[in-house]
């Protein structure tokens, strides 16, 4: 088995996609670094949320901060940190969203699904039993807590506006639950 | 100071842009969970990267996973390897972006920056020095470097296609550099 350099989706759809987008893209080559609207969106990278069409925070609004499950992992402070003190962001959205795939496994689960695969030798189970993935059982309550762990978090500004709200992949809602 | 529950975006113009996209949801109530064109994207959260609208992958076709940079860290794994293991990704397109916040600083700026705080005590400045940013200079060089890692990364599977792009924001345009 050997890792190619370009999938097909790259190779044969981005390049036309790319262009139209090229061709309409007008005014967008003035905006400048820092988010228009100083928001930044903490949201699930499942692919039906679409945290631009669904928020109307289109280009240059928001830093878009995504991961499975939509959670304020330590990557994701990494990211919030830059965005607040070097591009100037005070406002936080966190979205996470109906029929999410963080509800379906726990972390056990996956790490012997992982360590079962053949290119997996004995001696990197240990590192794949270190990977905790962060799913989650009660999605309310997984907004709620990380909308709690950020108010709380050391490195996020006290003046940020923090909420929290849940996609609805049925409809395309959003619902503010915390 | 306190932390305020609800921002202005989320308050004033969330709600009636999020209407809109309801108002027009459509056949995308019916999406599946997995991906349809079995894509996942790494990408930069930057204010003025739609990584929808700027690939074609709209609303079911991929993943999208952002942060500061689009760097593949530990948490970009972690949803790599849900993205693959239990949704059935097969093809990451990596993409950086000109003009990148990562290019002007590093990591021990924004530490003393951090550290200046008057909200930051002394005891929480070995937690700070503890964060890695993941900047970098030379921002090809960084699009290369992230598709290598993956590439040569155990959890990643070994079918799997990885290609890296550089955004431009004064165009619009991909470029493909690995």
């Amino acid at each position: 088995m050997t890792i190619t350099s370009t999938g097909p989706y790259a190779l044969e759809s981005l390049p036309e996609a790319n262009a139209t987008y090229v061709a309409s893209f007008g005014d967008k080559a003035s905006l400048p670094l820092p988010p228009g609207k100083k928001v930044a969106i903490v949201g699930c990278m499942d692919a039906r949320l679409n945290t631009h069409a669904a928020t109307g925070l289109h280009e240059g609004d928001a830093h878009h901060i995504r991961n499975a499950g939509g959670r304020v992992s330590p990557d994701a402070v990494r990211s919030l940190v830059i965005s607040q003190e070097l591009l100037g962001t005070r406002e936080i959205i966190i979205i996470h969203h109906t029929d999410c795939g963080m509800l379906t496994f726990n972390t056990p689960q996956l790490h012997q699904k992982l360590k079962a695969r053949p290119s997996i030798t004995p001696g990197q189970h240990a590192a794949v039993d270190s990977f905790a993935f962060l799913e989650f059982s009660d999605l309310e309550k997984s907004v709620k807590d990380d909308v709690g762990f950020l108010k709380e978090h050391p490195l996020i500004l006290k003046e940020t506006a923090i909420s929290g709200f849940i996609y609805k992949v049925e409809t395309g809602e959003l619902v503010k639950v915390a």
